[in-house]
């Protein structure tokens, strides 16, 4: 089965080692020289809306999925209208606008934070009043780890916030107080089989993803596996669904969804029975899901910046380590480390021994 | 880490897989067309001893590995004056030669099945007196999966032996009236250290590995270890090793062994916390080896001539699907499908409901 990647990073990478053994043959189409998935995968250099190259996905491939939301929807179109593409066209158009996305919940009795629409300065500060401060501005579109965001907490923060967001469409948000921060990796099949990973914890800085650690029987994972069904049905979804939620008060508020495999489900590799690469490979191959199960007990650290030396990584405990293939440069995601323990102390101490690798730089 | 492989085949294309994610990029070299390591990285597509491409591994890679042992020797020698090569020629030039492999085994004191040196269809006739009948003789090079081979009954199959296996010089082996067969993977790193995998009980048919199973607590495993460590520390030897053993009378006796990862230690990639392909990179890169503890109970069953379709295959419990990607011939070991379960019951049910789909072609 050929399958074709609309973007080259390195989500498409681990797509492509997971696939791979599966008999599947990879292209990416990407506009960067050095995509990271280019070493295992063909690599068709060229812009998201290249006509010659859509043209040929479209007639190469039996199947084309993203690994990222924001596509040209006049290339997903297009694609769609010569090959079966997963997710569609409409749960990339709710997912890459985050009022699309806000609405939806909103639709679905899924619990969310005040919001508003924002299109003028004047309208932010009208929106203001309502939503309360603090609050978050956030683009509507094209916004990922904490770009595109500027937080609100007085009417001082108020004055030209529009402006400094570029004045393009965004979305005001109240502030949520959470407890914490959890996602789930929900895959649903051709058939509308449905399989979830057990929760992840998630800990953010600075809005980037740094710590993700697998929960075992999470009081709240059926309540997230519910809202994630819901999402999933509502969009006749295929493919693997990552779904970010605050923890508030004893429940879950909807973050945001993300139409792809998800940073936080990275820990699946090794961490579960069949990683979420492989299960949303097998998903948009219409073939049956791998089981979700646990292995031991994992988490992941995120290696922003620059990746600590293998040896130093691979002297340590349970270290599972993955490279992205990037060139290092501050702020940029280089690579993951996956913790397996077979306790909890143990994965603790794994995670904190990592951690100190990675913040030393 | 640039890694220089010699050979393209399904070896070359799993450790590719295992060492991509710790930022290694592979170059093959195969003079098939349609090597089937080529999607995972470079494929310099020319004969084993081409000059050029030679020259090329050797200026450009920082380390060169095989995936299998009968490279041209001088193609080796070459290669070892410009870049690391492990394992060393020592290694691969006793290991592809049976007689040097069951001399080397005599003078570390492990057990081998009686043999005679056979240069000559009278040299032969002699020998068979010497070391019996049943006995089966073997090109004493190039032989594999059972190929090269010729089993001696009776005095009427001696006749003609010789020059039925092309007049080659070979190696008249006893029979071995063996009550099993295992093998070990043993990973020996720079500085000498030493990781041994539980051994795998293997099934063989018509010469050709059909199932390996991994052990636990193997009674036999101490003295395999020992075995193994013999040869490792005799030829200095650094990277993965494949020793097949006969079980007799409750130990053993060496059969061969295969300087490179083996078809019996794929079961690792899931069944073992660092697999055999990551760990024999890892010893060959200078990094501290991985942790060969089990996950649940393994087996691997081989796809020989054709693969099952996947949809069958995982609509299984516990299976994990590894394509290599080769066009499907009678004969031919096209993939293999590794089990993974809770329980030993559970892992022999998977097993048998593999077989059953692998028999069926």
């Amino acid at each position: 089965m050929k399958v074709g990647v609309i973007g080259g990073g390195q989500l498409g990478r681990m797509l492509a080692l997971a696939g791979t053994p599966l008999g599947m043959e990879f292209s990416f189409l990407d506009p960067a020289p050095d995509a990271c998935a280019a070493p295992v995968g063909r690599h068709l250099c060229a812009a998201y809306d290249a006509r010659a190259e859509l043209q040929e996905l479209a007639e190469t491939m039996d199947v084309v999925t993203f690994e990222f939301e924001n596509v040209p929807s006049e290339a997903v179109a297009y694609l769609a209208q010569h090959v079966p593409v997963f997710p569609n066209a409409e749960s990339l158009r709710i997912a890459r606008d985050r009022l699309c996305e806000k609405t939806m919940f909103c639709e679905l009795d899924i619990p969310v934070t005040a919001f508003a629409n924002i299109e003028s300065q004047q309208q932010l500060e009208q929106a203001v009043t309502e939503v309360g401060l603090p609050a978050i501005l956030k683009t509507r579109t094209m916004g990922y780890d904490g770009k595109g965001q500027k937080v609100l907490r007085s009417m001082d923060d108020v004055v030209g916030a529009h402006a400094a967001l570029g004045g393009v469409p965004c979305l005001l948000e109240a502030f949520v107080d959470f407890a914490g921060e959890v996602s789930v990796i929900a895959v649903r099949g051709h058939s509308g089989e449905v399989v979830c990973y057990p929760l992840a914890h998630n800990t953010h800085e600075g809005g980037v993803l740094v710590l993700s650690v697998a929960s075992e029987n999470h009081p709240l994972q059926t309540l997230a596996e519910d809202y994630a069904r819901r999402v999933l049905e509502h969009l006749d979804y295929v493919g693997a669904l990552g779904f970010e939620f605050f923890e508030v008060d004893g429940g879950l508020m909807a973050n945001e969804i993300a139409p792809r495999v998800h940073n936080s489900g990275h820990w699946t590799i090794e961490g579960a029975e069949c990683s979420q690469f492989e299960n949303h490979l097998r998903a948009i191959a219409g073939l049956p899901l791998g089981s979700t199960s646990l292995i031991g007990y994992s988490a992941m650290v995120n290696c922003i910046g620059r990746m600590p030396a293998n040896a130093q990584l691979m002297s340590l405990k349970d270290t599972h380590v993955h490279h992205y293939g990037k060139v290092e440069k501050p702020g940029r995601k280089v690579g993951h480390v996956t913790l397996r323990s077979s306790g909890t102390g143990q994965l603790q101490q794994a995670v904190a021994a990592v951690q100190a690798l990675v913040s030393k730089q």
